[in-house]
């Protein structure tokens, strides 16, 4: 997607080697404008599965998720929490995702009410990286006997393994952004 | 807003005598369609005023100001962190805010390059009840020298002194159902 190479390449900043700070536009401060044309750019490239529901991941995922479903007849977004929260449902399908980060394993929970058996299920999130956070959310609605028909990522770092992994899953993944390298402070698109 | 409260006497459901559970269109699984509904009536309670930027608070915050941002001219949301992140900035402007159902105090953060001195500042959330963390978002605001023009809220409780602490700052606060009582199971709106 072009026009958000371009974002990138105006408003993003590097940190390190592999920090890509999309804070002003994506995941802090949120472009509301930029994000109806990210949403629009989902639309096209599933433009050829039914889609019943869209899920994310607290909290950068809503965003995203929330305008994207607009170009999806405004199918339902649900997002995984990663928090301990005292109003969620005690029946929820849960899966543990380990934070490279972080370098510790969290738990994702949704609600077993929010995924249906047979629902086409489209993942949306901000960021692909070794994906396991993807991973942690197919696992989820496979637990639902849903149908993960496909992950949309904003931006994927190409140089992680997180496509080949959802791709072994046998799950159709589609990036708006494809980075090769952040070393030395450049961005070095595929 | 009458739908919305239609919608509450539908969809959501009382657990005890005080919480009020949504999630199944606003704070787990969202309902876009109704949100762009909300968006549209916060648009109308605060038409008489320019409103530059909306403040939010993940996580259930950033769905309704992303999709109300759209009736406010695509304005930038920010959303305050209450998780600690690698990749936020250095400089933040920081609050303390005293959570009653958690029973402990937790810092909501908003880096210093989002708020803009002189800047009109929307405050948009889902609940508000003891009004612990719209206090602490108009605290942020005023030490970036912003103007917290307006609070808007999806759910007041009434019954709690959420709406008197927040009138006390000389703010305005516009709530789309209010309530009076979840006492025995039943909903009571003013």
């Amino acid at each position: 997607m072009e026009a958000l190479k371009q974002k990138i390449l105006r408003d993003a900043t590097v940190v390190g080697d592999d920090v890509l700070k999309v804070d002003n536009f994506l995941n802090h401060q949120i472009d509301i404008k930029f994000l109806n044309e990210i949403g629009k750019e989902f639309r096209d490239r599933f433009d050829d599965v039914r889609v019943d529901k869209i899920l994310t991941i607290e909290a950068s995922g809503i965003a995203i998720a929330s305008i994207a479903a607009q170009y999806f007849d405004n199918v339902p977004v649900v997002f995984a929490k990663k928090t301990e929260s005292k109003n969620l449902d005690k029946e929820v399908y849960e899966a543990s995702v380990y934070s490279f980060t972080k370098d510790k394993e969290y738990k994702i929970k949704v609600s077993k009410r929010y995924l249906n058996e047979g629902e086409n299920i489209l993942i949306l999130d901000d960021f692909l990286a070794r994906a396991r956070a993807s991973l942690g959310l197919i696992d989820i609605i496979k637990q639902a006997k849903a149908n993960p028909i496909g992950v949309g990522i904003v931006i994927e770092k190409s140089y992680q393994d997180g496509r080949q992994e959802i791709e072994e899953e046998g799950i159709r993944l589609e990036s708006l952004a494809m980075i090769d390298s952040l070393k030395e402070g450049k961005i070095q698109f595929r």
